[in-house]
């Protein structure tokens, strides 16, 4: 019974990529952070401590720098998949490569009721992300088969009212009690996958409208549920883009307590919350089409080795 | 040569008070972080272990709960003052006390082009504060002295020219090359006395002008040096409003750096950059009047014990 | 095509269950972050906001502190079985439950050479974690099967020399030069699984085994490139313990670079060093026995859902 | 009434410098956090954007890495002493120079039972600090005049019992019950001043021995409530070292509240808790001489400007 290698990857994390575009005197940016994963035939560097195979991270990370440069940084589906095609397509022993892309958004200052030309303001939490994989062609001539699962995290949203819980499975610890309002509020991270192969001619308008999509559904079903919120969140999404094949929802349910004022004579309906930290619950869920393609490697993440 | 007791100071840190005001359909919502800090009379809590002057912080927290609902939310300076008067004139071995809010701020959510009656999303990394510093009246009746430091942090903006950095002092260990055109980002940190014993009728309408004045005068002033940035951005909310006695600015330099693409034969004319963690410059004055009175206990804070 | 629901999970997360044994005099503490994953019968709450087949999160909770009570908390393998196993075969919509468990360490404080009864100082940065899935049993009886991967993080190490990196793969992007003598230095993630049902005698047994022969592969292994010291890590672990069916490893890379004292006139023969935040390396591996059994839904985690 | 620049500084912020000593094949490493901050004649930079005066902060991180080399990294005491001693006695404009340190710490692995020559894992959460000032001397000869300020923060510590917490005071807010067995934890702040100009032989031996006390203090005393303990803690630094003119201590009251077990029918007599993360106590006092001399800006830092 010998001991092997298993799956394995390796690349560079977080490389903290600013773009400017200077057109006269008006100026964009892009401010991303940009992490690659290469896997392929790299058993010999473990094995043997032999990297013949092996491209340095810090190549990786050079390739980053230097692309924002040579192909630019439009919007960030584009960038990892030019960048997830080069390493597929270039590195003779990559099997598959995966960039992926946390984008940080800044908005324009206003100086005088005007947009200033150069000068930004950091915007809200919220993240937006994707993360390209694109199969090696093995020296084929040919475009790599990729995959594009792009997201938001960090969007923090709250509904006063609305939302209600009752109902439940109640077992010799339940000492919840019912209600029928309750704050609601949650932390999202939404992934979702576009058809494979799939290359849109904007990806912003895409993730405008899934975004909006999501926030319209958070805000307009009354809640029985935080899973029947997700799903009817997904579904939603699903129903706006044909060319979106799953979407995976992860919510934080952040409780907020109502605070108990009764010993000091105060009457509290729905007025005074403590907003805890710990524990909290968590929801998660995908919603997918019935026919939906094999995902191959799209989900592959460095997460699976870290739990 | 005896040893003794000197400066001390208990509270309550970081009770997370959420207020929801419903008027009818339409919700508003108020996200706060609420800490008290006593002084007082409290020195054989610490050398008898005798607690009949101490009011546990458990207390504290129960005031900041129970004022959130009898006194209410508006404003954080007023819902601050209300704290801050009611420990220094309502319990007695109190000398100041000090109340300090961050507060979270929530747009809400449009739904359909309309704004939804009682659902919301975070809003931007910017943080508003205020420390309000109340002296207790030792039994007399009256309305304690008070001082208010309103502020923000994490107020993240960046320029992408209209800065540049030469003419500087060298010694043997500098390698630093001048720059005619730089990026300038920083994560402003802001504090601003308010006149002793002022209270505004509007903390909001100041707090939005001097957020203002600062965000202008970052972006229109073309910098020699961030210091010279933060004095003229001080220097114009100190002009906007007379009630301001000082402000205190704190900005971490959050270093751009051009990626050197030469290695690939590739020109970066102010295209490309790395963002830099550490180490940051960190650039930090006060802007106040050449009359400006005593500013009392208003800046003493929990941090002097800590470093 | 319709939509419809995928993959779905939920439960509570981190609950901070601290745990006092008291004999005699001497105590002893167990100090855990728990959370709680349940799969199972829960298309009706996704879809018509039915919540008669889910047990609250806050039961779930509930649960973590009464069995810390009425089963104690030993090890932390047995305490998450014993809540894996509960959850499993008593809450009849239950296919699977997931408990993690991360344990803080705490030894005594010592006072006048002599180890303290009941004071303890929170140990090392290093966590101990474990994460528990069990089957349900669907109403029949008998002990439902189950997967025990335990593991640690944030076992920071670094050695100062015994490294090289040389021989690469080059690219048009690669400009890093080779180097026979650097600084190694990861923060480590290290998850074991151990084989299907198996219930050790001393799970601590195994964990400090386990431990030992990573710490001792980290320091003796000659690297040739962190791949290789990761595998032969892992090797050894396997070949220590029958009982370890797989070991995933997860390495940043906190590259430390040699400072440039040239243009001081001092050279700098591996002495002085920055230790560099982003972006960093990172290297992982699976290494497992060739006939491994299935592991079933053992690494089915949370992080599927965020990426 | 004009508007003019209070007071100011500036500086490079954590350069995470790490310095290797290689003798044969045994190896020692320091790992330090160091951060600067001059003050001075800084006025034009500021007013006018005039940088003569204005050592870049590059500069001053240069410094940090070449005078480990020079100088080398001993204690952190004298390695920051030299630092602060060259800002203020070399650079003509700063009239006060300040030089804080954190130091990680590292412990060699064991490798068969033997501590490994080269390798290394970081230890306990805690980290040593020190804060240095040093006056500038204008340029007269001499040493500067000094103030050393060192500590320690991350210190977690928990007594199961042998605290109690009783007697205090009581208003309507007050709902706390009386416990005369209560778990007691924090994480501890301490930073301790040493007599003006003092240059001790040994600050590790000084660090080693009030950090004993620290924890033996904090171990012995039947605390009667938080601020007793800590006061009792400086007390005893005092006592030990007639060097250490003041003490200043920070502790959160780690919370732990018992877990309500009776809805369960299960007793909880001081056994399962729940670990609290927010809001928290805050508990903070200086312990000092009666006669002790003027601290001068020995305790002037970054925090004053950010609150």
């Amino acid at each position: 019974m010998a001991i092997e290698l298993g799956r394995n990857q390796y690349g560079k994390a977080e490389a903290r990529v600013v773009r400017v575009y200077r057109s006269g005197e008006r100026h964009e940016i892009r401010d991303l952070n940009v992490s690659t994963l290469l896997r392929g035939d790299f058993g010999d560097a473990h094995t043997r401590g032999d990297q013949a195979n092996v491209l340095p991270t810090d190549s990786q990370k050079n390739t980053c720098f230097a692309l924002a440069k040579e192909k630019g940084v439009g919007e960030i589906e584009d960038y990892a998949l030019d960048l997830a095609r080069h390493f597929a397509g270039e590195i003779a022993p990559v099997s598959s490569a995966r960039v992926e892309v946390e984008e940080y958004r800044w908005e324009r200052v206003s100086v005088a009721g005007q947009p200033h030309p150069h000068t930004f303001k950091r915007t809200a939490d919220e993240v937006r992300t994707t993360a390209v994989t694109a199969l090696g062609t093995a020296g084929r001539k040919g475009t790599p088969i990729s995959w594009v699962v792009s997201g938001l995290k960090d969007l923090v949203v709250l509904k006063s009212t609305g939302s209600e819980f009752s109902g439940f499975l109640r077992d010799r610890y339940t000492t919840l009690a019912e209600t029928s309002d309750r704050i609601l509020a949650t932390s999202l991270t939404a992934r979702w996958r576009y058809a494979t192969n799939r290359r849109l001619k904007s990806w912003d308008e895409a993730y405008e409208q899934i975004r909006q999509v999501l926030l319209e559904g958070f805000a307009t079903l009354h809640s029985l549920a935080l899973q029947q919120t997700l799903f009817e969140m997904g579904r939603a999404a699903l129903e706006a883009r044909d060319d979106v094949a799953e979407i995976r929802l992860s919510a934080p349910n952040k409780h907020h307590f109502l605070a108990d004022l009764s010993p000091f004579g105060l009457d509290n309906p729905g007025e005074v919350f403590h907003a805890a930290d710990r524990p909290y619950g968590l929801i998660q869920c995908a919603v997918q089409r019935d026919d939906t393609e094999d995902p191959g490697p799209a989900w592959d993440s460095a997460t699976a080795f870290e739990g």
